[in-house]
């Protein structure tokens, strides 16, 4: 657990804050922020052996109050919370149906927990919708009303916007197209809890995972991660080149398709793995050879990992005035 | 062009009237309706040596005219119209901007010589996403506010409902899902004015190819349309089991795909072969083995051929009070 001063802490703000918290599967991250949306200060701490829906809200509770105390805040000038969760949430109840991390939750009211221990109202998101929502507010989609964020990590998500509003599905699940099935990619359903056909290709198991085959599962293969695999394709070794290209061409049919859906007017590329140069550069070579104007526009995240938290700032200033934001 | 006395015309409706029109490839249709969205009076006319606007505008000019007269209705009463264009559409400036039918219109300001020509506010919207409107208004999609309605026919383009609003699109091509790349669909970018990879496996020129591959081009295999082989996949005909079940394999990839970038509550299928049931059951029977919430959940369109005309009317009804619609 640790404080850093990430912002301005000249005074504590007169008309009150507000907290924006990112519970990831391995470590709960909160912000600060004035009613303007700037950042006063930032918290982290590990949620590992800390993966009870109590045990989060008790680690949150206690970040919320040394971020107050640090900002020189008093509890009372706390207006609003928000949290993005990692997997299925209904954000109209403020309820995480399911998460694959912490241990998997079930149907976790974490909007009324958050409101019980903070006395605050509280929202919640999942947390790539959380990050789209940060990237549109003060990111690469800023003033965009089209678009798709694409998280690439160990899993594969999409937050959708269109016509300038969140695209949360009849079910809360929309976005989950780590499971496409397209030209190569397994066409067995997947096995629940197991990645789709699309991550286990492009997420970061799939990655090393096609590089230890194509190496023959060399002891000097190991151990590399999918933007170490990325860095050796630009310095030329010919077998992370055919990884970086295969997974460029299975990128450009995700995005192509998500995008005749959609008609999207850009694609944000954030996680781990989407916000690697090269991965992009090679996907938007492919892309041009598609029609306009169905081709989508690739950029890489401009908030990076802290688009998470943005986003919760943003939902937590909407929550001011109404629990369920934006 | 005749007229068919479809409704009920036991007089002049008080209130005034609208109209709405499907222009279709080979076919314009237009069906009067009164405020309660009843129609009075269809009327249908061929467009084949017609595809110029202007040629088209007259003859809609002329159908609207005999529709009034049919009803008892004066010039005065008709208080707005809305037409579905079979091409990629501006609705919000009421502007066609290609078609590949009708010899391929472009940047055709429709909405304004409709109004030129009727004296009255006429809105403009693509035929699938009209289709789209008029069964969330009074078809298969009542009420359901996350729907996707897919019309396969010769192409294969969906309307796509999400939140309760069409998504469009920032280029107005949202839903342009024929070119979907898929396991087993070719992997080259479609050329101009050509079928997409999804359309060209399951499109009725796709089907068909693909029966005339199976029997070997045989004199006896030629001429069947689509729905003619499923029908001898239902008698037994192995090869034609084949295509049909290839063909399902293909819809379900589709869906599945759609289905996990909006979690939609539901799939219309529409459109000539969308239609058939024998289709509509072999691909529910494969989706079956995905897991839910994102496997689609399908039905059959319950307005057929006239989902167009009663979205035309839908948005009509909206253009009384403004052009934009719906």
């Amino acid at each position: 657990m640790k404080i850093s001063s990430a912002g301005n802490s000249a005074g504590p703000p007169e008309k009150g804050v507000v907290a924006g918290i990112d519970i990831g599967g391995s470590n709960l991250r909160i912000a600060l922020a004035d009613l303007g949306g700037n950042v006063l200060e930032r918290w982290n701490a590990s949620t590992k052996g800390t993966s009870s829906p109590g045990d989060v809200v008790t680690l949150i509770e206690r970040g919320v109050e040394q971020l107050l105390q640090q900002t020189c805040c008093s509890k009372r000038s706390l207006l609003s919370v928000a949290a993005g969760a990692p997997g299925v949430t209904d954000s109209r109840a403020g309820v995480v149906l399911a998460t694959s991390f912490l241990r998997g939750w079930k149907d976790v009211p974490l909007g009324q927990l958050l409101e019980s221990a903070l006395g605050v109202p509280a929202a919640v998101e999942n947390d790539v919708r959380m990050a789209a929502l940060g990237e549109h507010w003060k990111g690469a989609a800023r003033g965009v009303d089209d678009f798709v964020f694409l998280a690439i990590g160990t899993g594969i998500a999409a937050g959708v916007f269109a016509n300038g509003s969140l695209i949360r599905g009849s079910g809360w699940t929309a976005g989950e197209v780590g499971y496409m099935f397209l030209p190569h990619t397994t066409e067995e359903p997947a096995k629940p809890g197991m990645p789709g056909a699309m991550e286990s290709v492009i997420g970061g198991d799939g990655i090393r995972r096609q590089w230890l085959d194509l190496s023959d599962h060399q002891p000097s293969a190991q151990n590399l991660t999918a933007t170490e695999i990325f860095s050796r394709a630009s310095s030329g070794d010919p077998l992370a080149k055919r990884v970086l290209d295969r997974s460029a061409q299975i990128l450009a049919y995700a995005a192509y398709n998500i995008s005749l859906v959609l008609n999207s007017a850009l694609f944000v590329l954030g996680g781990g793995i989407g916000v690697s140069v090269l991965l992009c550069e090679a996907t938007k070579r492919i892309l041009e050879k598609y029609n306009e104007p169905s081709r989508p526009n690739l950029v890489i995240s401009s908030l990076g990992a802290d688009a998470q938290l943005i986003g919760a700032i943003r939902l937590a200033l909407a929550a001011t005035t109404s629990p369920s934001g934006v």
